[in-house]
């Protein structure tokens, strides 16, 4: 059953419990469960001549990966009690954006990478007209369901999300970051460079993640800030410790090819810094983002314990 | 300045005049002109890594073509006296989705084709990695645009639009007609099979900028399924003719490789209904469109001249 609450949004099943410090690789293994029943849920297998590219679809975005972005959707809108439906579906849209970037970084023409999460990549495993088309119809899915009434009650809301999700997702966003990473290849970026490339690439749609929590949850400009501040500064931990894991764990570990970045010319944080340096740059930008919380009480304690958690992973 | 009409929506600077049946040839030039200056300037070049991106962006939607869609969305909000400004924007958007299109279908794992309008494709023109990403972030912007208030006002015709689009150009619509194009190369297809590839592959996107023109006019029920009706039988109609100057113009006339179809063992209208047959076919398609506009008065004449000319044309 669906009442308002102080908050101002319909709370639905808001789950209750959640403000207390939880055991964060617990919870992230139950919300990346409920984020693959919903994926699965959403792209139902079909029939006829596309049943191939569905196919494609489901192959890109199910079995697994951490969730991040959609745990972070979820965690930001408990925050606000927002209601659990909601949240999930937004978390699902995002990871399908989140896929389709990977199908189409993957192929022969951009990074050539034959392996995703230990499996062949979808190209390899399909085709690759296949993997452009399944990537292409993911985008527009996520796009999809952040439009329908089930993401939430009130127009207004849907739409911040779907110029939300655009801004991080397009040319000013995830997709220029991509094009600068392909136009930076072979010779020496300094620093700033690296460091815009990164924000673009990956930490624009990890901070719409956060955001999209606080679009849901109808927070107010200032909460939206610090948990969009929040988003940023966890994006860049999180690709700063991706390259540090990148030089130094394996393949095997890894779930995808090891010692890519270096070998394709690509400037990476470990290069400019060093492996201690990276490291410590990581630790200083978990710190911030920790930091930007600091006007939240122990309801936050998941999105802090997950600032760590990207700096200390192992994959 | 914006004022309220009867019908409900701001009318802002409404084209007066627009009433009596037009030369054709004139507005489509006239629409033309204002659908390629918006998209020039929502795509603004850029500087930084990603300029070539937003170059390539531009090079595949600025520069012609009919712009048919972004006409449709134009002359049906003009119906209900809807904002101009809001109309060529949402018309841009439909421009921008399917320049999107053309550029992945001609990718060298899809259509592999190296001419689009007399000029080299995207591909050709750039690289490969260069049109996948243009084409993924013109993508992206179609939606942006939709979600920007200065495309309308209230945030239900907004999102409602974006519903649509993305209903139209999934897996369910433009993207899942590809797939099926692709998987139906070299086997030969029954008619209802070539009609449903067409239906989704071209016909969902000229069907929804129809209806997107409906949803800007906040047209009720009966008239926005009168005007998704002729949207539909005018995109069956335009397919339907587009095979037969495929098969009959030269590729000078086109602007693009001529018989490609028939070469690539595509099924086609000729090769199942002949080309007297298909011309029939296309003929009827359009009178069926003309039909649905029955409810309308001399106001709809440049869409009843619009399905003459989508049968009539050369190129």
């Amino acid at each position: 059953m669906i009442h308002s609450t102080p908050t101002g949004i319909p709370s639905g099943d808001a789950i209750p419990g959640r403000r207390s410090a939880p055991d964060l690789k617990a919870l992230l293994g139950a919300r990346a469960a409920q984020l693959e029943q919903a994926i699965d849920r959403l792209l139902p297998p079909v029939a006829g001549g596309e049943a191939r590219l569905v196919e494609a679809m489901r192959y890109a975005t199910l079995g697994g990966g951490k969730r991040l972005r959609g745990f972070l959707v979820i965690e930001v809108a408990a925050l606000f009690d927002g209601p659990l439906e909601g949240a999930i579906r937004a978390g699902a849209s995002v990871e399908m954006l989140h896929a389709y970037s990977l199908v189409h970084d993957d192929l022969p023409s951009m990074d050539d990478d034959d392996l995703r999460r230990g499996q062949p990549s979808t190209h390899r495993r399909f085709d690759e007209a296949t993997a452009i088309l399944a990537g292409d119809a993911l985008q527009t899915e996520a796009f999809a369901i952040l439009a329908d009434p089930a993401t939430h009650p009130d127009a207004q809301a849907r739409i911040e999300l779907v110029a939300a999700l655009a801004g991080a997702s397009g040319a000013a966003g995830m997709v220029g970051g991509q094009m600068i990473d392909m136009e930076g290849e072979g010779r020496a970026l300094a620093l700033p460079e690296v460091e815009r490339l990164h924000a673009l690439k990956t930490g624009r749609l990890i901070r719409y993640a956060a955001e999209a929590g606080a679009i849901l949850g109808r927070a107010g400009g200032a909460q939206r800030a610090q948990l969009g501040a929040y988003g940023r500064d966890l994006g860049a931990a999180f690709q700063v410790a991706d390259d540090v894991l990148d030089a130094t764990e394996s393949a095997e570990q890894l779930g995808k090819t090891a010692g890519k970045d270096a070998q394709a010319g690509k400037s990476t944080f470990v290069a400019l810094l060093g492996i201690d340096g990276a490291r410590a740059e990581a630790e200083r930008l978990a710190a911030r983002a920790d930091q930007a919380l600091s006007g939240f009480g122990p309801e936050a304690d998941g999105l802090r314990a997950l600032a760590r958690y990207v700096v200390e992973r192992r994959n």
